[in-house]
């Protein structure tokens, strides 16, 4: 049998241990796997474009566990009444092949973006930064305001969304947290005034094209950028001048999958950045002073998928999760009668099926 | 919700059919896509090799329509008690990006092959052939038997396994078959005396080698070779020296992935090869004259585990199948209420979660 986390398993989960909690652990389990980056199978997603959307294959090994993200990503999907992003995923055994956990990911996508956001502006942003501009406050904005207040302390939120629901969503639903009770909360009118006094600004809009969220005029020295919105090739945030300006200094996750899909689609292939993983292994630096603007053009790699499959999957092991077991896999007496096992074979050998 | 249909499911759904019928029109519903092969999205599987074996994610698109499969291949597992391949899929709507069926795919690969290779010997055997020689006696022999007696009339099997008791299971089981009544089943003792009088030879042995089921001496004029074990890169059935018999044609699903993945693998990149596309387009011939050698060289393609999928969402939509609901993708009032619809928000906001 195979682990399952449904939706309404990750519900119990997350309300058990707190949002807040459940993404400082996933971070620190983000941040141990790219300490050991070496030992990971690398390879860009595997994508399937429309003209309406994407389709999205992520698989990862570290050799001992095996891990693949479903993931859509489709901007008209709202005016239906469906998500823009659903995800799902596997844990599987590299020794046997066999899945170990069948996961939703959709809720935990979004938990896994807002600590990966966190643990990189934990390395990048300057250490006193408690101002943060939220632009784009839909499905994803509560999971990076939620992160941003556990993991750096953030005081202040300057929230703007073409859509003023969508904010007026945003601070609902923080209001009602007790960690948010000392939060200043400012609706912005523009994005340009939401940047005004931020230490660390974080775009996590949605269409897909290439948007100029952020121009250099809105950019200030020592700003920290946590870029989550642009993640596919035509879909941008910065504009091009913003990696150009004085003291950028950009980081991502796997380089040869951001040149595709980062905001840095938009320069040369020899426009310089650094790995996170450079950064947690000490081999490179991050913020170098007080006046860089340090810039996270983060895509999304399949390694911070498989920290949370391996996550859920501990916490499963440890029982501090529920979860439920399902069919997905025969379980046979004799592996080399599948046949007999499950459709045919004498009443004996189809007995002892328990799968 | 998304649609499931795991182990226990496909058993009913077998069963209440019949495996031969399952096949037959399982097969039909591979040969209409194979009609309209230029509107698939094609690429190579996505594999990730270890030690002790493989695990694979296969995708494909119609435009319409998103499939994947997973499946591992590990000859080693039934050591451990273990099935060799299992496998599992997901069926989802280009149009939205979510799943709409996810279902395993071990026992229905099993079927799809064997669908897949009744198929293709329909287009290449000489039509007067009865006698099969089955080689290698594992988990995909039965449901290969059952795809040759039922869709080219088999009349005599004759089985060889270096393991004499997977031979001796296989009978077994095939014995239970009102449809074997009249079939006669010979045991040989060797690959050789197999091949003997046959007019198919089918060879589907597991090791994860370049091994050497088959060589010229064992191969007559007119026969058609159902070349299905060797699938993966290092991993052939076929002496190259068969590849270079007189009035060989080979044919193979998508020919960029069977170069790297099947008995091709062992001969020169300008080494003819025809599509199956081709063949039932019209645009290739297949056997040329009673004397060829016919090979289809099968790796198994993306493009059949959709046709799968696409059978049992067909066969869910009728009710002609018993699924399940599982909630793998949230369902909000809200969708650009995720966090509010899920972990937190208002009571109202919650209450209104149907996921």
């Amino acid at each position: 049998m195979v682990s399952y986390i449904g939706v309404s398993d990750i519900q119990r989960l997350v309300a058990s241990m707190g949002a807040a909690a459940f993404i400082e652990r996933l971070a620190a389990e983000i941040e141990a796997d790219y300490r050991r980056w070496g030992e990971f199978e690398k390879s860009a997603r595997l994508a399937s474009h429309s003209k309406v959307g994407v389709i999205e294959l992520m698989p990862t090994s570290d050799g001992q566990y095996y891990s693949f993200k479903y993931v859509n990503g489709h901007p008209k999907n709202t005016a239906e009444g469906l998500l823009t992003v659903t995800a799902f995923g596997v844990l599987a055994d590299v020794h046997t092949g066999y899945p170990l956990l069948l996961s939703e990911l959709t809720v935990t996508t979004a938990l896994r973006t807002a600590a990966m956001s966190a643990l990189a502006a934990r390395w990048l942003a300057r250490p006193e930064s408690r101002v943060m501009a939220l632009i784009g406050n839909g499905a994803q904005s509560e999971f990076q305001a939620i992160a941003f207040r556990g993991m750096l302390g953030i005081e202040q939120l300057r929230l703007y969304d073409v859509d003023a629901a969508a904010s007026a969503k945003l601070e609902r639903n923080l209001r009602l947290l007790p960690d948010f009770a000392d939060v200043e909360i400012v609706r912005a009118r523009s994005a340009s005034e939401a940047c005004k006094a931020a230490d660390i600004i974080t775009t996590v809009t949605a269409d897909k094209k290439n948007a100029v969220i952020l121009t250099p005029p809105m950019v200030r020295a020592g700003q920290h950028i946590n870029a989550v919105g642009g993640d596919c090739p035509g879909k941008t945030e910065l504009h091009a001048d913003v990696l150009h300006m004085p003291g950028v200094r950009v980081v991502v996750e796997y380089e040869p999958q951001s040149r595709i899909e980062g905001e840095i689609q938009q320069v040369d292939a020899d426009y310089p950045v650094t790995e996170f993983a450079a950064l947690v292994s000490g081999a490179a630096a991050g913020r170098s002073s007080a006046s860089d603007i340090t810039i996270f053009d983060s895509v999304g790699f399949a390694l911070e998928d498989y920290s949370a499959l391996r996550f859920l999957h501990k916490l499963l092991e440890e029982d501090r999760a529920n979860g439920r077991q399902i069919d997905l896999v025969p379980q046979l007496a004799d592996p080399k009668d599948l046949y007999g096992g499950t459709l045919g074979g004498s009443p004996r050998s189809r007995m002892r099926l328990t799968g």
